[in-house]
């Protein structure tokens, strides 16, 4: 365990014991933040794994990232760890906690997943519960395994600990250390920020904002490629379905019903113009020695999801086409179960449901030149592993 | 009442007395098909309404339109019934039988979509029961009345009675008289092909087939101008919905899962590229003056929706993109009540839904052009109205 992360650790529960306030956090100061005239940006990043989101919110200037928290979904919670604590270690920021959030959906399970698929039809992309593709897939399949096996991983085990801590109950903690200052990336499913609203009712006012990647409107395939073709089976006969959603509806539909100041939305739609082409991994290998490895072991054809989250939110101007929409899941077990809900203004049935700012296009050069400047960054000096 | 009603009238009954069967009808030869070699092919519309798209078949050349159904939704039954009549007078067509069919959808109600709007959100369109637009909308409202209340129409009150035989009888009836050859092309809601596949099982698997407007899987605002941003509201936060769909999601789904030989499906997606301009009205009431009075008092800016169905079935060269997807739609009383569900093969659920052959995208120029040839042929003689 690295002794930042030591010092970290016991500072936090100290926070803790002074139930959730008043405590100021060293973790500025720990992330090597420059000491700028505008205070650095806190940020609490919840995914299903680990990837270039991370790396680049790790590696923004300005940016306090207090924590990463994994939750179930593309792969299992402790995999998902395993993937954030092995990111951290090399982008050289194990002073950034990684914390455990839930192993399992509220109410989705995988037997419910299979009864739903007798009824209502194969899903494309199960996450953890993937165990084959209904058709020929030029994508690789992730292995199938227990909760708690944590396979090897390409880019190398870690050798670094998650937290101790719960990662609702350090998010929790967090909006309460910093009212009004923290922003909460989601790019999985939404069962932590769930469950930490309903354990605190005050979690998403307190929190600055939410921005999530999520939900999908009517997204069109934009790309010619067979690896865009081969995605856009995700949304062409079901365009209100995408699998953070799909995987955990009541707790989107919790979280969508909280009273949170402001709420980003990066639904499937704007991704579709985006690919993890061989040329953008060329040029972010090229980037930085420090990610070289890892980035080659990246396969490419994917869309940018994550990381268009990550980056409206790093710079909000690469958004070129955005509207405010009502928005709420559909937490029925049916054909439509896990759909984005949205509604135009005076459409909306008004059962709490938040409007959202819903990011529809963004400027695809930039957002590359964006993550490859930001992977370019100069890291810092690797802690030591004791 | 025109002699050769009285005429068909009496044949329909001696059919009827037949126990549908093996009675010759003189359809063909009262609607004045010319004997040319191929025979004409057999057709039966049932709409909410009517439009272009029946005079394009009662136009058409070797078609034999054995009856024009018509049912609730846009407006109610006996509304549609009068424009049925009417339309049919000025086509000097009153040889084809005007049926009645379902006045009510089978579970849905107008109370009932009060109180799913509560729960999920407002409708943009819901036909027969639209108080009021949700927001300001260039398109008129029709009048709000009773089931049995039919208002005076623009184009005149029919003269003319509806057959005394229900739709749905009749629509039984000739697939028994005509097995294997009557088409028919629904552009309406679906109460009475739901109605007649459940009084005669054997009703799909004798027709020829089925084509139908109705359903939406991902439209997008193809054209510019205000009206097509106006439409754009019925799918643009609801991509699955379509009206026909939701006025009786039970039918479809009953009709999507009945043994049809084939099912051509036109979907809003085609629709969006399309639009009843001010220059294609003109177009129109140039082209004959029997039509013109009728086509001038049309309003511009709605998509062309069930002619493209009338149009595909007339010439199927006119459908640039199709595709073959499994079909049902969502009859589950929630967020998505009335969605189109549809599955690539191998991802369907097996619940005796279809492969349907689903219209993407039709040639526009020629689709205008075939509906301006088709208005400019020569009507027959009209008939005396006793």
């Amino acid at each position: 365990m690295p002794a930042v992360r030591a010092e970290m650790r016991s500072v936090r529960r100290l926070a803790f014991g002074l139930a959730m306030g008043l405590c100021l956090s060293v973790s500025g100061v720990a992330a090597g933040v420059s000491a700028a005239a505008e205070p650095a940006r806190k940020v609490i990043v919840d995914d299903d794994g680990f990837g270039l989101a991370q790396w680049m919110l790790l590696q923004a200037p300005g940016v306090d990232v207090l924590g990463i928290a994994v939750v179930s979904g593309d792969v299992w919670r402790d995999e998902g760890v395993a993937q954030a604590l092995r990111g951290v270690e090399i982008a050289h920021r194990t002073d950034v906690p990684v914390l455990k959030g839930a192993v399992y959906p509220l109410l989705n399970s995988e037997k419910l997943t299979d009864r739903w698929e007798a009824l209502y039809g194969k899903l494309v992309w199960k996450g953890a519960w993937m165990k084959q593709w209904v058709e020929p897939t030029a994508q690789g399949l992730l292995s199938y395994h227990a909760p708690d096996v944590v396979p090897d991983l390409p880019e190398g085990n870690p050798v670094t600990k998650a937290s101790d801590e719960s990662a609702v109950l350090f998010m929790i903690r967090k909006v309460h250390e910093f009212p009004g200052q923290v922003t909460i990336i989601a790019t999985g499913p939404m069962t932590d920020l769930a469950l930490a609203q309903r354990i605190d009712p005050s979690f998403a006012g307190l929190a600055k904002e939410l921005v999530y990647m999520g939900g999908s409107l009517n997204p069109q395939q934009v790309r010619g490629d067979n690896a865009a073709a081969e995605f856009a089976r995700e949304f062409a006969n079901s365009p209100r379905r995408e699998f953070n959603f799909r995987f955990d509806p009541e707790a989107a539909s919790i979280v969508f019903r909280a009273p949170w100041k402001r709420i980003v939305s990066v639904p499937v739609d704007p991704s579709t113009a985006t690919e993890v082409t061989p040329e953008l991994l060329r040029r972010l290998a090229a980037a930085n020695p420090a990610f070289a490895d890892a980035v080659k072991r990246k396969q490419p054809g994917f869309p940018l999801w994550d990381e268009i989250a990550a980056a409206v939110w790093l710079d909000p101007k690469l958004i070129t086409k955005s509207e405010e929409l009502y928005v709420d899941v559909n937490s029925q077990f049916g054909a439509g179960y896990g759909d984005m809900l949205s509604w135009r203004p005076g459409y909306q049935p008004d059962m709490d449901e938040q409007k959202e700012v819903v990011v529809r296009s963004v400027d695809v050069p930039r957002l590359e030149q964006k993550i490859v400047d930001l992977l370019s960054r100069k890291l810092p000096p690797a802690k030591q592993v004791h």
